[in-house]
């Protein structure tokens, strides 16, 4: 008998840690000795592959795919070298698309194309866009006739669609049979498909006619027809629904799978809790990067020119931004000649707003996400946001024009510094409506960039605002 | 037959809004005509607190939670009004924390004490403290004693733990039976617990033998003892087990359900898919807000002044920090009256730092909630981003002080913007990763205000080095 929990994770993969560690010791003994002979260095490393592809056997190929995305690129290599061809294919389709792009790079064909035998037509739907063209159509051309159907059906649905997602593995009854046909069906299986907690019920022309929760066939007896005990209250899904809109329903309804129909209710297939976890956690991570201007999948020990290069884009666009938020200030150089105070202080109205916009920003990302934000409400959110970017930029502004006053000795620049940090506020608070809302309205994800975007706002307002008012108020 | 998805769903919220669309007429008509008897008003107020009931009574509490979190407080007031006392303690359940607290401080002890009558032990446990004192105990005290004990012992775990998570609806089978007895066992239930996908074979202590998925029980003979057909290679979670992790084996291991066990082996209970993936969504949700500063579970529609509160301790320390690096700027007040572009140019070095520094601290975040950063890489890490930060500085810093050179004319100037840049990516980038992991060390979570954080150290040292290096190389 043998429990293990997450806890141990770290302690399963401790024997490749090692492996890995030894080998780098190794080669450092073999660079450094030099009448190492070739022979010697070669057995040295034969050896160490098959302890490595041996410890790699024993793991799950999701362990397999956690450890190699929290690998430097050196030690990737070992590990990728050392794969068994059998576990290969799993292993690329449990890692992140940038992850296994790369380790399809470092591939020969030869080997994609063994790995890629021993995936189903399912796996092999998750990583056929990152393979090279030939490759793909290999195997494609290698599968049966009806699992390449099925694969060219599915890769036609757009990636966060649940058509994408579905799997076909789906047990079905005819709506003329009794449970104990149920059951004898059942007998003839060598096994069940993953996450089966329903049997769906469909007549001649394969549309759903229900849905037979596992549970019913042990409670019933087995007499009866299944039409009498399945279920008609169905959720299901048309291939052509959000992920996005699949995943907030199985949250909302605690389910485990669920069927895909088409629009005459025939069943196309069905969606799984697994699948929809995994898709639910890579939207999550994804926003949070995209925010930052970050591609989505990101491979966090990637190699640093890739990783520069990923970055270009939002660099090029947060100095542009930046200079022209710069460019504000320039206009007022001649108010700052004459009160270089105003220099010192204007950043503090430029980062307040962006920190209040970004408070905003997070909280209209979120509502979108969850289908909080409707018609109804947007007016309400944006004066509720309104409201509080006045309030406390009241508050805070008084006890920042305050310290002003205290620190240069002058009351109205005080009171300009309280002023524009309530109108910085103000537009901070609309900006951090208005971007993720507009992104939303344009067809785009609304987090995407939104904090650059933001912070150009803030930043280039605030100066605007605070010197603008400076100088009218002010300087003679 | 009825068939719902998701997209649907608006339109079953739809009889609500329009219910509460007509509310608002009636009582303008009601606030302008001055003849209106009170007996008039109070008949349509009646009327329609009938029409909204029955509307609410018809839709699943989670989908009554959803409308709850999406109204504006008047709106989420007239609904609550009109809820049915035996959905309500469901739809507490059901809200966001500070959602539930609102409402329950809205709501008489009286009806408080009715609703929760309707709750079992463990959707209690869920919201028991957010109830006052005195109803928490007097609900308590009206549980059934096995229910009680059962209450108070999951909620002395500590709430992100699998023992706060887990849940004692177990299904459960003498190691000595045959599946025959397993099926005669089950005839005799009235139903199966939520997410049974295997029941748990203990032995004559209650320690956990084996696992006994649903299907082994249709594929095997119903002669065979079930010692011979089940599991023994399980994944099995401790109650002090972080939810987080037991999150990721969901996710890897595809879990729909998973034995919680003490340390003697013994079943405690049971962690089911869909508290796992509630727990998950709301954890990403936290992260993203908390970056910012925000509540984690910030009400979206809440009132106005309690959201501007809530906010206060991060807008005051986004003012200490702001502060702080304007004095950075105060430093070098001779500096700029004598050339006053560096006032122009210093935001661009501070924004830039800020903005990569934010993409490292994203990375760094995600990578420590799904464990690939480990002692053993976390230097290649560094070194990675620390890479990525020189490169990205060579190149845009290069195009910056061109650029400055082409608007001033003064190559110095340029030079010094460029090196400026280099140095504040280096900077950022190190910040980037030593906020969220020293977060992480103390025990925090990582997410928790890095993003202030962050912009403090880049504003001041972006500041300090442009106009330390400017005083330093371009002023007599």
């Amino acid at each position: 008998m043998q429990f293990s929990s997450q806890r141990k994770l770290e302690h399963r993969l401790k024997p490749v840690f090692e492996l890995l560690r030894r080998q780098d010791l190794v080669q450092q003994l073999v660079d450094r000795s030099e009448e190492s002979s070739d022979i010697a260095t070669d057995l040295v490393h034969r050896r160490h592959h098959q302890e490595l592809s041996a410890a790699l056997a024993r793991l799950h190929p999701a362990d397999i795919a956690h450890l190699v995305e929290m690998l430097p690129p050196e030690d990737r290599n070992s590990v990728w070298k050392c794969m068994p061809d059998s576990t290969g294919g799993n292993v690329l389709v449990e890692v992140s698309d940038s992850v296994a792009e790369r380790l399809i790079e470092d591939t020969s064909a030869d080997r994609l194309l063994t790995m890629g035998g021993y995936l189903s037509a399912e796996d092999l739907g998750i990583i056929e866009d990152l393979l090279p063209e030939d490759i793909r159509e290999r195997l494609v051309a290698g599968l049966k006739e009806g699992d390449r159907s099925w694969l060219e059906t599915t890769v036609t649905y757009p990636e966060d669609t649940v058509g994408h997602l579905m799997t076909r593995d789906v047990l079905v009854i005819d709506s003329g049979a009794r449970i104990k046909d149920v059951l004898r069906y059942f007998r003839r299986l060598q096994d069940f498909p993953d996450h089966t907690d329903k049997i769906f019920v469909v007549d001649g022309r394969h549309r759903l006619e229900g849905i037979l929760p596992l549970k019913a066939l042990f409670l019933n007896p087995t007499e009866l027809p299944v039409t009498e005990v399945m279920v008609t209250d169905i959720i299901a899904f048309m291939p052509d629904v959000d992920a996005d809109d699949a995943g907030l329903a199985f949250e909302r309804y605690d389910l485990v799978s669920a069927p895909v129909i088409d629009s005459r209710d025939r069943l196309l297939g069905r969606l799984t809790v697994d699948v929809v976890m995994d898709f639910l956690r890579e939207q999550a991570e994804e926003d949070a990067f995209l925010r930052e201007g970050l591609k989505g999948d990101e491979d966090l020990f990637g190699p640093v020119v890739e990783s520069a290069r990923n970055r270009w884009l939002w660099l090029f666009l947060n100095l542009l931004t930046a200079l022209v938020a710069s460019r504000v200030i320039g206009i007022f150089e001649g108010s700052i000649e004459k009160l270089v105070a105003l220099a010192t202080l204007m950043p503090i109205v430029a980062s307040i707003g962006g920190n209040t916009g970004n408070q905003t920003v997070a909280l209209v990302v979120r509502g979108l996400a969850l289908g909080q934000i409707h018609r109804s409400n947007v007016r309400y959110l944006a004066f509720k946001e309104l409201g509080v970017a006045l309030l406390n930029g009241l508050i805070w502004g008084s006890v920042m024009g305050f310290v002003v006053f205290l620190l240069y000795g002058n009351q109205n620049l005080g009171l300009v510094m309280a002023g524009a940090t309530v109108l910085n506020l103000l537009v901070a608070a609309a900006t951090g409506i208005a971007v993720p809302l507009a992104m939303e309205r344009i067809g785009r994800d609304p987090a995407l960039g939104s904090s650059v975007m933001l912070t150009f706002v803030t930043d280039s307002m605030g100066f605007l605002i605070f010197l603008g008012m400076a100088t009218l108020f002010l300087l003679p």
